[in-house]
């Protein structure tokens, strides 16, 4: 059957209340849907991008080439099966494709925002979420899948709507933004605010693009060793050398270097570095246990039967952190959650590319 | 009994012939020695430093407060005793204190080097240090000892010079740098390059010591993600806040970004930049298998009794990447190592944090 994408933007006139006390208003925010609702309304899947993620989390536009971030994973007849379900992926707040974020018109201006963006955090995106759910009057939902921020947001859905999602699959994350993922982000952030070109955040995002933007290219290599791990990267890359430029040449470079360069740059290319600091701050930030006495009191709070995933060798959030939250689960009697790290040696990154590994779990367990 | 510190430069006036097919010439070498050398000169006792390591390996000098970076461990009384041995630390060529590097007048002119500098390698560092002690009439050492780049160069030497030293001990270390740590090197250099103060290698030192290098901060940032571990950061770091400037500012500080920061920044007042791209360039291009047709067919060499230490929870040089020497050694019939992984959640630092850990090792393997 066809994957019948749609993708939709909606305007928002009401403030959005946002966790720090400010508030955004009007906003926007952009989604896609794939397959189609069925009467009663029960066949929602929602699914939750990472941090450069966007909406379009599956197939292709017409007339373009770049497929859906996770494409292997939604589809007909795939894990998630758009012939069953009626799939919605949002673009979070604070992001660039679409919904509102730093470079979005400051209303009533047509000044973007820049630092006057207020800091949004993880649950202020799921809010903006629940509130587009309502507007497209859906109430309640089959399920909800995210890895990364998109596990994140799951997470946060079920801790804060818990009548919401009948299920919710939460892989390759955390409760709680640990020092290691933080200490990432810092580089990636320091690297960007330090780079002339940023302009203390005055810059043309134009001269951007065609230009690119050395601190974010410099931030993002520090991001990309965090998505792998040493094993997948000694299997990807090994001591290959990309250049013939003979071994003792001061700038000569390993495969793995080259990788990093044509990853760091291009990047710059597709993702606004506003953005990328106003999300990194919300990971880092993110805290389940945030407004609670403990991760447990937290936790209590969810209804959904509960599925999580860690990866063994993930780089970024370990699969101890995953395990914490089971345990804290089960401490506080929750007798509907579900946990299991898969094997993989090749890093966070493998909720993405390890599909294989994990297709069959999640097929079974949206099943009623 | 005292430590007995002395400070020396020696200056070659001779040719050295490097791994590149370039030469240096003239070169100096700066060294440091504590204890005595005994008569028939069977107490010396080889320190080989890391990365941005010196000569200054323990106690302090007169009106200085800096300790030595190994301190701990070597001392009256101490793993590496120099009651009992006569140790020397030399300063690699290619760094900054005092050994030929980057930034020495290029001969004969007073201008600094700069570029033109040729690549050295890890090989270099040690035929350098090998001459300086036919120079000082030390012919054959007791031992070798290297943690990091240093355990790097106590193998080269174990090597090349098989019958320099009666024992090697490399510790935290690999046989060929692997694609992970080429990665963390390689944010740093791109940080360094593409920094505008960094002024293409035409820097004047004097305004990066007093004013900072953004580049080299960051870049020594991500090193020290890599030389801890996710849960040695937990520990140390938690998600503790450091300034009380509110949860939600998006600039407010968690203790970690505090101790990137801080040791970023005072980095770049004590380290030179182009050192650092030459000295990640050799540790990048470091292979002992180079030049043999096998890893194994260059062990063969190795005539000192040998003691490889890993870390377990090191997340740069993965302690199977010290296994994997041992194996080597085993299948080309070595029967004279000893390979021991340290139990440590601390990371790669350990080899310099948790000198307890190893060090009634040490000095047992130290006796005849």
């Amino acid at each position: 059957m066809s994957l019948n994408i749609k993708t939709n933007t909606k305007h928002f006139t009401n403030p959005l209340y946002l966790e720090s006390g400010r508030i955004l208003e009007p906003y926007d925010i952009t989604y896609e849907t794939y397959g189609t609702l069925n009467e009663d309304k029960s066949n929602v899947v929602v699914i939750c991008h990472a941090l450069t993620g966007s909406h379009h989390a599956a197939g292709t536009y017409e007339n373009e080439n770049k497929i859906g971030w996770w494409d292997s994973f939604i589809g007909s007849g795939k894990a998630v099966d758009t012939d069953k379900y009626f799939v919605i992926c949002t673009n979070v707040i604070g992001s660039c494709f679409g919904s509102t974020g730093p470079m979005s018109p400051k209303h009533p201006s047509h000044e973007p925002y820049r630092y006057k963006f207020p800091v949004v955090t993880i649950k202020d995106m799921v809010k903006a979420q629940r509130i587009l759910f309502s507007e497209l009057d859906i109430h309640k939902v089959h399920a909800i899948i995210g890895g990364s921020m998109g596990g994140m947001q799951a997470l946060m859905f079920g801790i804060h709507y818990p009548d919401f999602a009948s299920k919710i699959i939460s892989m390759a994350t955390t409760h709680a933004t640990q020092a290691w993922a933080i200490a990432f982000n810092k580089v990636a952030q320091e690297a960007i605010l330090k780079d002339p070109d940023f302009k203390q955040g005055y810059y043309d995002p134009q001269v951007i693009k065609e230009s690119g933007l050395a601190g974010m290219a410099v931030g993002r290599m520090a991001g990309h060793i965090s998505f792998l791990s040493q094993e997948s990267m000694r299997e990807k890359f090994g001591r290959e050398y990309r250049l013939t430029d003979g071994l003792y040449e001061l700038f000569g470079r390993f495969q793995v270097e080259s990788y990093l360069e044509y990853n760091g740059y291009n990047f710059t290319k597709w993702f606004d570095p506003l953005s990328y600091l106003y999300i990194t701050k919300a990971i880092n930030i993110y805290d389940l246990s945030r407004g609670f006495d403990s991760l447990g009191e937290a936790l209590k709070k969810i209804k959904s039967e509960l599925h999580l995933l860690s990866f063994s060798n993930d780089q970024l959030f370990k699969n101890f952190e995953m395990k914490e939250i089971s345990d804290a689960l089960s401490e506080v009697g929750n007798t509907n959650h579900f946990y299991k790290d898969i094997q993989s040696d090749y890093g966070h990154d493998a909720f993405l590319v390890e599909v294989d590994k994990f297709k069959d779990y999640v097929s079974e367990a949206l099943k009623n």
